[in-house]
């Protein structure tokens, strides 16, 4: 037999049947947050037109595009590809079936998108994405900026995580806004990438950036005092006011800033701030923007994105769909938490309950006792390998809370005892 | 801008929000049984070396495989490709992490598999397939052929279909040891394709076919008496044995299948049959084999299938592992189901209560009134667009079961009504 390597391929998870178990659940989780939030689930294919999926060019979308085809066919004429986020399919969804939704539509997606990353430790391949959006037809209201961050948050406080998690908010019309009105439009992708940058760097570093795209003194000040700020959404905007920069777009941006922050604090919301360093899609994004992290683990980074984009299908449709959404990607998150152990894996038995035959002449009445328990909701297995009591026991004891022993007594009898495992 | 194609593309499934709900509660029917019965799930990736899902050659796989490259690279190097089910990935994955599984392992797998079928209407090319198996160390009792099949049958009754759904089971033991005992084994592949066909085809072209395979008159009318024998297992089992063929894997046949249908009864299943004509997966099943039919729309053929393997992971290690396991191809059950209109979709408005605020001073309130209810676990909505009263409940009544109108009144008395939709 030819040796063959049977690890599963890089940048791909594979749990053992305990670990996943605890994946499931945050996946259920997830699933059940999305829900209880009123929005929707569809599932968009895997498999799209790379016509499709390359609508939009630039960035590093067709670098990491994984086509495919039939063993007989060549790659020049693959007319397919595998998925890369749930966006682009939901894009290609809403202008298909327009006319048979309703919209606002808030929908929900979760499954495994696909990108050609360079295999490294904790960066994935393929990739669970769990996205949650709300998409308009014509206008939406900023209401539903609220809905999709508090419908996000919630899926996280449920995970119970062993450590905090922060909401961190932008809108992407105050530095829109703050470049007009400085007469910087012209630096705006520098200034942007900068900001990007200036959480990884000391302010030294960010501010020779600034000078070196020939920002004058005054200009890099205000710059660099708008970077800086964060906390309480009151303080940031007062901040941003007081650099006197006088623009229609920022004054708009700052109001939605502080009706968005007004109404999560007002829904009960406690573990969010404002802060001005987050981008995010530099091309995409067009108003709010968030990024959840745990601040107790910063060199994790963000753990959930998202924020207001003004037209979701403008390569597809002339019409305009602007939507607001945010993503949980899921297997990175599971593989952090799971890596600095920030969730509890304790009595991830799956199943409640073994019933034990002795011999094969109980399996019948193992069955039916089986039955019945798993007629109450639970899970429930029968044990009936023709290995010795002890060994089936030590076997029960791996996979379930509990065992229920039977042997000719209890046929007789017709009863059944629960024994827990410590 | 270019007008492009946006519907999805063929052999894939994408269905309306509501739609979907009814597919997503056939899923968790099947994941709950799954469950219920004790196997634990796991997910291998879809993202598989080529090497690996080759590693049993011949057969359509390798014309049905699809490989995956990236743009830059060409077919020709592509060492990936994607799983086209659950059971190769399953063996890669036993042999990978075998000293860490507790066998006998029952194990649960649910996703996408990808097959190079023509389009064709109901055909899928992205299917979803639920598999459950059990797979064994060096053997495995024959009552887990038993768990599989009441596995399988629990989830399909959970579906509250329109229509009965029925079992047929055989022993790939029985017509192995029959032509054995005949000593037609040179012969069996062609026996084994003829009873296939047997059930689309008169039999007097069964008759005809065995003639020309060159079997003797005693020889024909043996074979021909077994292949439509079928019903209650004690009458196929006697009329088998009439047939006086002397061989130890025919009785050791008839014995498991006795065992299986007696075990099958005794634990109260009462739909399933034994049927001589279920052949299945030539090269791969050795005992037990099933499938599972909607006996008054027999045009739909099987909607289920499974059986025992001997050596479930033969090309990655010298281990033994047999098994026995099944699949529920859920994309094409919910097609058939759907198309056949077999499945309720009456109040699958998948949000429970829709909170509609009159103007947007009422959002507010909403918002508290939303999360007192999503509280109770139900699922509820917000509708904040900025349309009349009259629009908003119209929307609110396409998407929930019930709407809850805030006024200035409600908010001054922190009251709201519930008021279900007709």
């Amino acid at each position: 037999m030819k040796k063959m390597n049977t690890s599963p391929i890089s940048g791909t998870q594979e749990l053992l049947p305990e670990v996943q178990a605890v994946f499931d659940k945050l996946k259920q989780k997830v699933a059940e947050n999305y829900k209880a939030h009123g929005y929707l689930n569809v599932e968009t294919p895997i498999l799209e037109r790379t016509e499709i999926l390359l609508a939009k060019a630039g960035g590093d979308t067709e670098k990491q595009i994984y086509k495919v085809a039939k063993t007989n066919e060549s790659m020049e004429d693959a007319t397919e590809a595998l998925r890369f986020d749930h966006t682009v399919p939901l894009a290609r969804y809403i202008v298909e079936h327009e006319s048979e939704l309703n919209f606002p539509l808030k929908v929900s997606q979760m499954g495994e998108c696909f990108r050609g990353e360079r295999a490294q430790r904790g960066r994935f391949r393929e990739l669970y994405q769990c996205d949650v959006d709300v998409i308009g037809r014509g206008d939406l209201p900023l209401f539903y900026d609220v809905d999709v961050i508090s419908t996000l948050l919630d899926a996280f406080l449920s995970f119970d995580l062993k450590t905090p998690v922060i909401a961190r908010i932008s809108n992407r019309k105050i530095l829109k806004g703050l470049l007009s009105g400085l007469n910087l439009q012209e630096k705006a992708a520098d200034v942007y990438s900068i900001i990007d940058h200036s959480e990884k760097v000391p302010a030294e570093k960010t501010e020779a950036a600034l000078d070196e795209i020939g920002l004058s003194p005054d200009e890099k000040a205000k710059i660099l005092a708008f970077i800086y700020l964060n906390g309480e959404a009151e303080v940031v905007v007062d901040g941003i006011r007081k650099l006197g920069v006088e623009n229609e777009i920022l004054s708009e941006g700052l109001d939605e800033l502080t009706e968005v922050t007004r109404l999560l604090k007002a829904d009960s919301y406690t573990n969010f701030v404002v802060d001005m360093k987050i981008v995010r899609g530099l091309d995409y994004y067009t108003g709010t923007v968030f990024e959840f992290i745990l601040p107790e683990y910063k060199d994790i980074g963000s753990v959930c994105g998202g924020g207001r984009y003004e037209n979701l299908a403008e390569y597809f449709t002339e019409q305009k769909f602007p939507g607001v959404g945010g993503s949980i990607g899921l297997s990175r998150l599971f593989f952090v938490l799971n890596d600095k152990k920030l969730i509890d894996f304790v009595s991830e038995k799956p199943i409640e309950a073994a019933v034990v035959p002795i011999s094969e002449s109980e399996n019948q009445y193992a069955l039916k006792v089986a039955k019945e328990i798993r007629g109450k909701g639970l899970s429930v297995t029968v044990v009936a390998t023709d290995k010795k009591l002890g060994d089936k026991m030590k076997y029960a004891s791996k996979i379930a809370k509990a065992a229920i022993v039977i042997g000719e007594n209890e046929v007789a009898a017709g009863t059944y005892e629960i024994k827990k495992f410590n």
